[in-house]
């Protein structure tokens, strides 16, 4: 893995679609990220979209008005019939070199003064009026627990002699979450029932969840994938890598806390969990890419885990923010309120050796299966990314601008996740919002 | 639910296909499972099959020369679909009601005497002459933990001070498995390579896993599914299932001791599970059902957990074994040994309990779901489903009747389960078996 930037990476480049050329735009021509979109309540299936400035291309119109001819890799019927598809899952196969291919003609076609501006025109539509799905069918969905302060600050709660457990510093922990309740942004769930144990009571109790929280978490949709059996190396973890979206792993901590030993989660967080509607490709990323580092006084990762150029560069740079907006703010106008901002580039273990690590036993990773970061809470207090530990366990309310407050989550509540990679100089590469709603119990 | 018994169960009917009818055979005319198969090596696609004594009935060539005529529900074009895919979650999807004439239908065809025996001759296809996959598109694997005995072998073996945990007898523990690496039988495997953690060392080690184990469990394939937000109420969970599987959950031992906390097993089993190609449906075993029960001095399930019908026929009496063949063994035409033998009815919670409580919290199941039971051993040492459990935690070497000794697997060993319903005067419903060979680690 090296990384390396192109034509592709040029900030003096801009785009004839006005507002991807507006700083403060997620989507510039830089970005480029993949997504499945329709126009809104049109009930057509679900078509491959490309965000540029407010608009969506819809990729197969512009493979079909020949936008691409040139590009050798984008010829053939495997690149059309991945195109057409309806999710991503066959472009995510074909692998790096032809998704690098789509990138750079795509940042050609798009670009001021392109010729292919033209017939391209007819194959926009506004994101206002588009609605999005899940981007690609997710065979397997893989959540780990790569924020230390996460893990560390949990741990405290639920273990207060031993918060961080011995395999923490040498396994990139993770544990297998449910697909089939991931769900895109604009996703309402209701409030879980199940078992909880209140502390002070002999037997458990059945009723909705009262400790109802969001994890800020990354998403990292695999590309390649690898045969049973196989592994794949550290060194070219990321080639099997599309790219990342915004996740959350919805979490009902009071089912948690009763239900996870020995066994891990599983109904504390298989209800829902919420991803962006667009995946940003590891090549828009790569100017935003940061060394890796590992305390001295802690323990190396072993060979499998370990590689120089991780080491140089294996982290990433993308600030991540949570947002709440309750219902009362909503119904006043008000906007969502910031709770907690904090940034990638905290996580213990990075993408390409949570892939390794995930196939090091032969396991097999599909195109579309999806990774979760873990929670991404970094060192500070106001890092946090969940109520548990901003509220410390729900000890600690938080007051709202509005004066309401809050220990875990209220019915109506909207939760808001944004990202993005920003530096003076460069180009602001987005991933837009995750936005999901809790509805009350069912009764 | 209620169990009630039609024409198809009577103990008098004969098949025209003659090894139906031998009172060995695990495919009579009473059980009538299903499976995908295709002829061995001839590459087509795999089809819909019944086991039926030594064949496999071809459904959707029996349904193309209108055996099924006459039946209504087996019209139309959803039938026709469902029997012509490549899966069986169409079938699945179509609800108990179909599934139910599919199975009246198929008794009266296959019946000595019946008109269809001659247009139906050229739907078989020897047993011997098929292979066969993994019989449906498997969304999401869970897996359960049922048995008490084993939970408290295994429990008293990681967490000696602290066996079996609060929850164990209120909440039907589980966890999220992998569903890539689930192979039918014949599967075979490399060890996994992995970190473990030596007893004495202060570090862990990085090499193949020197532990390896199977579970016998069995699998629950989900039919209808419920949406996502809804729950399926104990009292008709069953109603959602289509039918019972062989289930092997292959386990690291040694990976798993020191990567279970606290997400729970992850590396150590998702390498490979291995289920038997065929099956059973719920319905070919209405005559073995049992009363489920619980202790008085044990805690009584809560009211989502609970049901009249559940206590009167909630479980399966059904026999599983293992058993052991090495490579020696094999080399030297000796046959598998059996290594232990138990019954489904000692699992603490039940089919219906599994449904029950995986969604209600809203989680949505889909058709094609595989629900694993968990380790199912019975109250005595000999019906331990583990070496785990059958050695001690390795401790107490097993000497097989070569000589040979086993605390773990070792490369080259093939482990198959079976499993059956007999009772005196009823017909034997078998389920075939499963078999997996353990290979040495990639190099």
């Amino acid at each position: 893995m090296t990384i390396q930037l192109n034509e592709t990476h040029d900030v003096n480049l801009r785009s004839w679609v006005a507002l991807a050329n507006q700083p403060e735009s997620d989507f510039p021509i830089q970005n480029l990220p993949f997504g499945m979109f329709r126009r809104t309540g049109s009930h057509q299936t679900f078509r491959i979209g490309v965000a540029i400035g407010d608009q969506v291309l819809d990729l197969a119109a512009a493979h079909a008005v020949h936008a691409f001819a040139g590009y050798t890799e984008l010829q053939g019927g495997e690149f059309t019939a991945a195109a057409n598809a309806t999710g991503l899952n066959g472009l995510m196969a074909l692998g790096a070199p032809v998704w690098s291919a789509l990138r750079l003609a795509l940042s050609r076609v798009l670009r001021e003064g392109a010729s292919q501006q033209g017939m391209l025109q007819a194959c926009l539509l506004p994101q206002s009026a588009a609605e999005f799905t899940v981007p690609a069918h997710i065979g397997d969905y893989t959540d780990f627990y790569t924020s230390v302060h996460h893990a560390t600050a949990v741990g405290k709660l639920f273990r207060p002699d031993n918060p961080l457990l011995p395999n923490y510093k040498w396994i990139p922990i993770g544990y297998h979450g449910r697909a089939s309740s991931v769900g895109v942004s604009g996703q309402t769930f209701r409030r879980p029932l199940g078992q909880t144990k209140p502390p002070a009571a002999d037997n458990p109790v059945f009723g909705p969840a009262k400790r109802m929280d969001y994890e800020l978490e990354v998403g990292i949709f695999i590309g390649r994938g690898n045969p049973l059996g196989d592994s794949i190396p550290v060194q070219n973890a990321e080639s099997h890598v599309f790219g990342l979206c915004l996740l959350n792993d919805w979490s009902a901590r009071d089912l948690q806390a009763w239900e996870y030993q020995p066994l891990g989660p599983f109904l504390a967080k298989n209800f829902a969990t919420t991803i962006s509607p667009w995946i940003v490709t590891l090549e828009a990323l790569a100017p935003y890419r940061l060394a890796w580092t590992r305390n001295a006084a802690d323990p190396q990762p072993m060979t499998y885990l370990d590689d120089a150029q991780l080491r140089a560069s294996g982290a990433f740079d993308i600030q991540l923010e949570v947002l709440l907006q309750t219902a009362k703010m909503r119904g006043e106008g008000v906007p969502a309120q910031r709770l907690s901002l904090s940034n990638f580039c905290h996580s213990y273990w990075t993408v390409s050796q949570l892939v390794a690590h995930h196939t090091v036993n032969g396991c097999n990773l599909n195109p579309g299966d999806l990774l979760g970061s873990g929670t991404q809470s970094g060192p500070a207090p106001e890092e946090a990314g969940s109520l548990l530990e901003l509220t410390e366990g729900g000890k600690k309310p938080l007051t709202l601008q509005n004066g309401e407050q809050r220990t875990f989550m209220e019915d109506g509540d909207t939760v808001i996740l944004r990202g993005w990679a920003q530096r003076a100089g460069l180009p602001r590469i987005g991933f837009g919002e995750v936005a999901g709603t809790l509805l009350p119990a069912r009764t």
